[in-house]
């Protein structure tokens, strides 16, 4: 299924090219920043995406299925999105860390609410929605293990613990993120800059335990 | 109000004391490891308590304001205890990183729920209750910052960024714990293992940053 390129937008006029996409969309544009997915019903999706009811199990097996596709989708457009940033910021010569962590914070706001709905779903969503969430963390801390890896190679450097950096930063972004949302937009400077700094105290820290492992202990 | 230091057990054979903590004490009962606290009905919770509906207006103005206690018993109680493992490891002559993040991640399955009730409340709670809950991550980086401050004083070091340091650990510790929540016991400790290696990187970049401040740009 490939949804990951479908612009998020009403579909008006294109009723011939009903699809998957038109109801993954359909879904996000009705969850918005605050509704949980498991709140949508099916006729309520189906009106949205102007279908009919009944033509609704052609394209997946329950809301529950589409609900999953949905976090699939928000995981994976996060993780193009941030990982554009960090190749951006090294064209522009512009700090790596710095760079991702605006576009990180941006796309709390952004269309489609991908990150809110990452958020949400990971702590109060089922069981099923949880774990789709955790699957899609593990995705975006498995990229920035790679991209670390790759960094520290252009540097002439060996990786300090990547993966364990990888996992600290993910929880650490999400987590602020989560923040994030509950206070002014004008205090996010102001959390972007700590959040910068606890990056490069992560990455300075595991190359001192890396040199000197009698720290570690 | 004093209901930090009262044991949260049956209090069968003693409806002469009927107090706030036994309000309390049987809304934590009744809670347990999954259910919200706003889930609780006053009917249930004087049941428990074993006394009279109406006369629990005596004690509190509505079950969202026993609600409230209720977070901040737990967030006092986690404090208290991960402190008094600080301390103790001081006495120990043990690993202080790592006997407070054992201590916080037995805190998930310790008696009253402390910590799964914050956990929970602070994504799923009302507005007050996130707010509560917020109130007491930021009582606990508080703490944290003046114990990371003793400790660099005993070691004869100036502290560096304690404040920034001890927001990522409060940020890290309970995001890694609500992980903890959802994973087989047996993985503990591992995720105890780099936790500790996390906080450590943390500290160690901290200082790296301070003596090397064009390290940050």
């Amino acid at each position: 299924m490939s949804h990951s390129e479908h612009p998020i937008k009403r579909t008006v006029g294109r009723k011939a090219t009903i699809s998957q996409d038109h109801l993954i969309a359909a879904a996000l544009r009705l969850v918005g920043p605050h509704r949980s997915i498991s709140s949508l019903s099916l006729r309520e999706i189906t009106r949205e995406a102007g279908i009919a009811p009944n033509s609704f199990y052609r394209h997946f097996k329950s809301t529950e299925e589409l609900a999953i596709c949905v976090i699939e989708l928000a995981g994976s457009t996060l993780r193009k999105v941030v990982g554009q940033a960090r190749y951006r910021a090294q064209e522009l010569n512009k700090g790596i860390v710095r760079m991702s962590v605006e576009t990180f914070i941006e796309q709390l706001y952004a269309d489609g609410h991908y990150l809110p709905i990452l958020l949400r779903e990971g702590v109060i969503g089922s069981d099923r929605f949880k774990h789709a969430v955790r699957q899609q963390l593990s995705f975006f801390e498995q990229e920035l293990t790679e991209d670390l890896i790759a960094i520290a190679d252009r540097l002439g450097r060996s990786p300090a613990a990547p993966a364990l950096i990888a996992r600290a930063i993910t929880r650490l972004v999400f987590a602020m993120g989560a923040d994030a949302l509950e206070m002014p937009k004008d205090q996010h400077p102001l959390l972007i800059d700590q959040m910068v700094i606890m990056i490069k105290m992560l990455v300075t820290g595991a190359h001192q335990l890396q040199k000197h492992p009698q720290l570690a202990n």
